[in-house]
């Protein structure tokens, strides 16, 4: 398997990067990721945008313009010829000889094999705790993920799948995930601040349009616990259910309608984006 | 320069961990630093202790005992023959399958120049910015710096230094420093909660139990104002007066005697350290 790190085509099992870069010694980077399927990046453009985004939020220059980018991973997909994978693109903060202050950015961009969740995993749906916790600078998809590693444990021993962020009431987001909530009323919610705008959630938001009224808004755990429908968005979960939160049933504690629907729709959008080619 | 990276010794400049590394793809690491002069790595057993303690809080199992981390410090410290130096010890997350859950730690350990801060720093002080913040996990020395290094442009724009986290009012500390206050009444106190236990913060506790009224405790904003004299600790700042904070002037705006008091103790328990060897 190939990668690109630091402007060099290198196998990946070779792939390392200097301890002195920023990512090691301070946690000091950003990344994104998206899937292929049939060898075609989905949502790219959406993707490559939200890190350049977050790049520069960080004050880190990518040295590389967005079109630029495509031609490195058209590259990645020929030399690597894996049709369904992940690539993840890291832009990190560069070896810093004060290790503090960001120097010229680092990247690194991997691909790797993805087996994808299927209808089973929609069916079994997931169990959700909650954890009072806001994330530092949420619309930056920085690599910080200490405290949704860090809470794996607390949910395992709950017997739960993951962490719902709760702070002060609001829901938020989950370590790598969007979540919305359908509420008997037939509307659909997402929380509108203090998350990662996650490009399956903004997929989600569009299908909705020609299915239910939609919005972003606050969300509190009262509004949760009420309603019908819950499930949570992310590049490698596409749509999966939320049956119960802290062991409470949401709903019929099985996946909804509403849910399905949306998880159908976008089945189809990916046939759609995968026919369209890149 | 040597460095020992997962196991092995490496010249500095090839030390380089594989991407797939937790440090890398989550953040997931802990490390500490420590100084050595004359040879000597100082307060060393304190700093060991601290980072098997940030290890197991993140629950990665630091594969060597202290003693033997000592003596790979005692033969890093020949092959480099650097007297004057920082270093510095990581447990990383290791290569995860998943990408997100802790696999076997990685260990980097790595030697570098170091030229302390003396007399003319002491003398100019430092100006603080405030910032409404309180780090994740506070007790553990995670790598993630990532709100001290974006704040470095917001205290730059504003003339200053460094910046001190509050949270509802109440200091506890900076990104890389501890604080402590001494008020008109003549006490010494330092935030008891929402910090990183410094090892400095630790023997300038001990050193002032001679000198005057010490305690670990909450301390207001307006305590902060109110305060005669303000200073900060770290292993590489040693003690560093703070003249400012936010524009407004502690005490007389410059260094004061209790922070100079202090300040020579801690030298000269630098030099009984070092003249102890280890």
């Amino acid at each position: 398997m190939w990668a690109f790190i630091n402007d060099k085509w290198i196998q990946a099992e070779d792939a390392t990067i200097p301890v002195g870069d920023l990512a090691i010694q301070r946690g000091y980077a950003v990344f994104d990721f998206f899937r292929t399927a049939q060898g075609v990046p989905l949502f790219v453009n959406d993707h490559l945008e939200r890190l350049v985004r977050s790049a520069k939020a960080l004050r880190l220059p990518v040295k590389y313009s967005t079109d630029e980018l495509k031609e490195i991973i058209r590259e990645l997909l020929q030399k690597n010829n894996l049709l369904s994978s992940g690539i993840r693109i890291t832009v990190t903060g560069g070896v810093s000889p004060d290790t503090y202050t960001p120097a010229e950015p680092g990247i690194i961009i991997t691909q790797q094999e993805l087996v994808m969740k299927g209808q089973e995993d929609f069916q079994k749906g997931l169990h959700l705790i909650t954890h009072e916790y806001v994330r530092d600078l949420p619309a930056i998809k920085t690599i910080n993920y200490i405290m949704g590693i860090w809470l794996q444990q607390k949910a395992r021993i709950a017997g739960a799948d993951d962490v719902l962020y709760v702070k002060n009431g609001y829901i938020s987001e989950l370590p790598r995930s969007n979540i919305f909530v359908v509420s008997y009323g037939g509307s659909l919610s997402t929380p509108a601040s203090n998350i990662l705008e996650g490009i399956t959630r903004k997929q989600v938001l569009h299908l909705s349009k020609s299915l239910l009224p939609a919005m972003e808004c606050d969300i509190s755990m009262n509004d949760l616990i009420k309603s019908s429908e819950v499930f949570v968005t992310s590049t490698t979960k596409r749509i999966i259910p939320v049956l119960t939160v802290n062991g409470q049933k949401i709903g019929e504690g099985k996946p909804g309608p509403v849910t399905k629907t949306l998880y159908n729709s976008f089945l189809e959008l990916e046939q759609k984006e995968i026919a369209k080619g890149w």
